[in-house]
């Protein structure tokens, strides 16, 4: 029942039976999460520990309510990225954390690798909430899921990233995962947020999304950090969302019923409409929902796991 | 047992069969809350989110606590106001909270309508902690528990609401209930803060408290908001002090061992003295008792009420 | 079973018999700590309130952890100290807090004495997190709950700390309680920072570390507060470092396996040398684990007691 690792850093490392064993439980977990009582006495006894050098509440939240509703205490600990200079480092911050009998760390960091560093030190779980620019798992997991749930088997279907790839830890753990699943993956954003060196490795890239977007089964918005734009990585609001934003007007060029995607939160009239943000193909809400599936199914399957879920 | 609404928005909206079945609860729940053992398992596995956009130590506390004994999960989001305008709106915030699951949203806000637009667009129920100058139902609700256990039934009984009553969300939702329950309510502050527009709908208004103190049953200080001051609302914390401060020696002028109210956080010398703040008279510790039992009451009856209080 | 109190203030108050009490409580609190799932029902209906006014993640969150293994509600409430003068005053804050049913409070607070004023104020328990330059109980508690796990009987053991001991309450409640239990306290640092005065009370005081170290069974270095450089209170970082920071090279100089402590968190290559804080002979995660069983501890004796502790 149990995953064979203690930590959960990025789907990189994860091959394609782990992946699997994770949406299966997490569909598991979803059914649970949907009764009108959802509580489980799975991890009563259990402490997980939300770590967080960035602030977001959106995935905070989202494991904390997973936690509880498995039954394990929960505390967060936000540190203010500003003050970590003359703080303590995050080597001892997590000992001390470890040292508190924590069972699960969940660690956001702004460093790509602190997560894996942390993993490292500690015997206590981690799980990677987002580390710099490396890998944010659960993102991707939960998209995986949402994707299947509405689509059945993913292999040979046609998934396209688009926005600020580059700096996207969202982007590069859905490639790693999709790419296993068996997905045709195209990264699409402008050359300054796609450079070519992110091609390859069974991923096409390209400048110009309306000429991938034929075919596509799922089209994924990225969010863009609109703190680019005064370091000139895109020209303005108004041309990105010309050449990249999702419009009914563009959808209509997949041919098909297309999923939308979004890890939230939107920048609405910019990467993406209200009309399609608010349309029945957009999936996002349900996005959000499986998170808590997600999460749960990982907190579970890391540190719960001896007994059976009560179903 | 359960309430015919989703949402609790404000005291305008209630009948007073409603009235009286939410003050009817909260007397059981403040009968379990006063016990050395206070939890009910009724809520569990449900999941209280409190969403505050302004910062209010006390009352988020107070729905932590009524949730908690109830055997609720909680989780609080604080959004800071000023960065709301780069942040999520309003809208996408409260429908990825319900995408979670949360059963209940407690919203505080500094826009009047805020609770009514959230209670529109979501399916989970919403409690509203105060929203701009409209209401704050449960502050009002707690005041005549208060009163009503002090005083017994409520009609032709005479309440004094003195201070900034133009600003003031919490004299706008007592007013409401106290007109419903037969009260004969009276508006007092300066005429910049007590315009005469206020007056009508079977609600005295006046600038002069020394006038309208013979014969009240209740007198309520509201909170000075100090800042407003500097805006030339008030001429000065003496002068206002000195005309519409409670003091014991202007307290005598009711001819009766009169209720003393405050919302709280006091202004000890402004609009309130210490003697009277620490008196018999005051009520003060009590309102917050019973804010906890109203706030028990209100989360039961929306989203638990199936079974019965366990009594 | 109970402690013959309802507050713990500080060590100076404390007899011995006291001190056993605790320490004993808090053996069986590690145990059920240490184990997989760590969870007692015994508080369960009783609700602890961290009332903080200076930040401490460390302390807060070991309160927290402590009180949720025992099955109590724990609610957070962070006070920015700058915002403090226009806000409410610590006492109204308290009764707020008591009239909301909180049976225990954690107080942290800037001024020596708060958490004494809270105690004769509140019927509600208190517990000192830190006041002022005053005491920090917990902190010392666990400090000698960790010395006498690892050296047996304290009785005419050598106590070296070193450090800002002027400004420190974790000196001031170790002197109090090492004291008490027959142990030899030797309090080191600059003059400025460790004054002669503080010396007598059968407590030795020296500006030369190196003099003291022959013979120490506990070697204990306070957090330096690097902000006191700036008022002149040490020459430099580097000088302080050379003459206090305890290196693997110096301790030698003990000519035993003495224990190193350190209340955290470390300025490492200050207080403290790296390989000195990774050493075996630091036991400065363990003084973090114990920290959750002395609060553990500390909060069963004041509001649990009543119920045997399931072991």
């Amino acid at each position: 029942m149990k995953l064979q690792r203690k930590d959960v850093l990025g789907l990189e490392e994860m091959d394609v039976e782990e992946i699997r064993q994770i949406l299966q439980t997490a569909k598991v977990m979803k059914g649970i999460l949907m009764r009108p009582i959802k509580k489980l006495p799975t991890l009563k006894g259990k402490s997980v520990v939300n770590l967080f050098y960035e602030a977001s509440t959106r995935t905070r939240t989202s494991f904390e309510m997973a936690a509880k509703v498995l039954g394990a205490d929960t505390t967060s600990i936000a540190v203010a990225q500003s003050s970590v200079s003359k703080g303590e480092s995050l080597y001892d911050t997590a000992k001390t954390i470890q040292a508190m009998r924590a069972d699960l760390v969940i660690l956001r960091h702004s460093s790509s690798g602190s997560a894996s560093f942390l993993a490292d030190i500690l015997d206590a779980g981690v799980i990677n909430a987002g580390d710099g620019q490396h890998e944010h798992p659960t993102q991707a997991l939960l998209d995986i899921f949402t994707m299947e749930e509405k689509l059945g088997d993913l292999e040979g279907k046609n998934v396209v990233i688009v926005g600020d790839v580059l700096h996207s830890r969202v982007a590069r753990s859905n490639v790693w995962g999709l790419r296993k699943l068996g997905v045709n993956v195209t990264l699409v954003g402008p050359p300054t947020l796609a450079p070519a060196e992110m091609g390859g490795l069974g991923v096409k890239l390209t400048h110009d999304l309306d000429s991938v977007l034929p075919g596509a089964d799922v089209v994924m918005a990225l969010r863009l950090q609109l703190e680019r734009q005064k370091s000139g990585l895109f020209p303005s609001l108004r041309e990105y969302s010309h050449l990249y934003g999702l419009t009914s007007e563009r959808l209509k060029k997949t041919g098909k019923q297309s999923v939308v995607m979004h890890p939230g939160p939107m920048n609405r009239g910019v990467e993406i409409s209200d009309e399609v943000a608010d349309s029945a193909q957009a999936l996002i809400e349900r996005q959000v929902t499986n998170g808590v599936a997600i999460r749960m199914a990982l907190i579970y399957l890391l540190i719960g796991g001896s007994a059976n879920v009560v179903a």
